[in-house]
């Protein structure tokens, strides 16, 4: 029995988004499992020293393009949201609680709010608004609203954050087979290839 | 009559010296030669707010872990150079010198130089290395070495750097196929696509 792929994301990132879109066709061809984990990037940019992709001056402007180029390019509907990059939190908190009552709801929500996000322009940096998609994707939305504000869920966030800067997590998308990182979308290719040979 | 694709390169970048090994055969598919243009790497850390990509705790270890995997992936014989990153001025010099000279000479020292770092493990950082190296490719040593002091090619190192961040290079291996600009190693599958289409 192989181990499922890792796919760590935060909702921020469109190059997550794009990911998120891809990655159940690649698992499903080597017949792997997918663990969703939704963590904080920006914890990430205080202990490595870096910023958000966009803020740099020239790799911002590139990476603004190469985002829509890449989603054309897998024919992935992409458009920004209204405010970028955005706080993830609420997203992340109903991402972890919703993995908590069935192995398929963390991957439901996930793409009901990227998509809600990178593909409709929603903005679910606002509580209420990852209520409101959560209750459109069939969850119950007052639930949703009262987890958001759950102790336990945030410290749930906090701790899955933790775990995966331990585990060597410096960016978004990360996919992790058995213990071999993969960092953006680019690399997709990349462990399609190491999936296939079992490495080199 | 296509343009030729422009490939920016810092001598101190393991990508750069993996994608100078792939380039050639990427362009000839596609009937488009090469214009080689090494730059300094160091101006965009200043001007980006960035870091030399090792120096970040995480990323740095991930990406050492990414260049062997990468080389080993494509073929290309690879060892790290006794002290990394090193200073390229030298190296860089010396190939704007041998561009001048004729065509060929340009990508000639290119290749010589990069095997002689990243496949023997030499240490091109120092001037009489350089020179050396230029003189077992075929080059005259003593002209390289007197190269390396003359004050006009100093200057065209720094006006050709000047103008690959004007071009908005933030990174190396960084290849422009006319003007659409590609980053690093991993997009050179996405290259190869847009000049089969000719974009999307």
């Amino acid at each position: 029995m192989s181990t499922p792929l890792t796919f760590y994301y935060e909702y921020s990132s469109p190059f997550a988004y794009i990911a998120s879109e891809l990655i159940e066709a690649l698992a499903a061809k080597h017949g792997r499992q997918i663990e969703w984990k939704p963590f904080l990037l920006g914890a990430v940019f205080k202990s490595e020293g870096t910023q958000p992709l966009m803020s740099y001056p020239k790799k911002g402007v590139y990476s603004r393009h190469d985002v829509e180029r890449t989603a054309r390019y897998h024919d992935i509907p992409f458009t920004w949201p209204p405010s970028f990059p955005f706080l993830s939190v609420a997203a992340a908190r109903a991402t972890l609680w919703a993995a908590q009552q069935d192995s398929a709801a963390g991957p439901r929500l996930t793409h009901a709010l990227f998509r809600a996000t990178f593909k409709e322009g929603r903005d679910i940096a606002h509580s209420d608004m990852v209520a409101e998609i959560a209750g459109e994707a069939g969850f119950d939305a007052d639930a949703v609203a009262a987890a958001l504000k759950d102790p336990a869920v945030k410290e749930l966030l906090k701790s899955e954050t933790d775990a995966a800067l331990d585990r060597g997590v410096f960016g978004a998308p990360m996919i992790f087979a058995d213990e071999e990182p993969f960092w953006g979308v680019e690399k997709l290719q990349m462990l399609d290839r190491w999936l296939e040979r079992g490495g080199w």
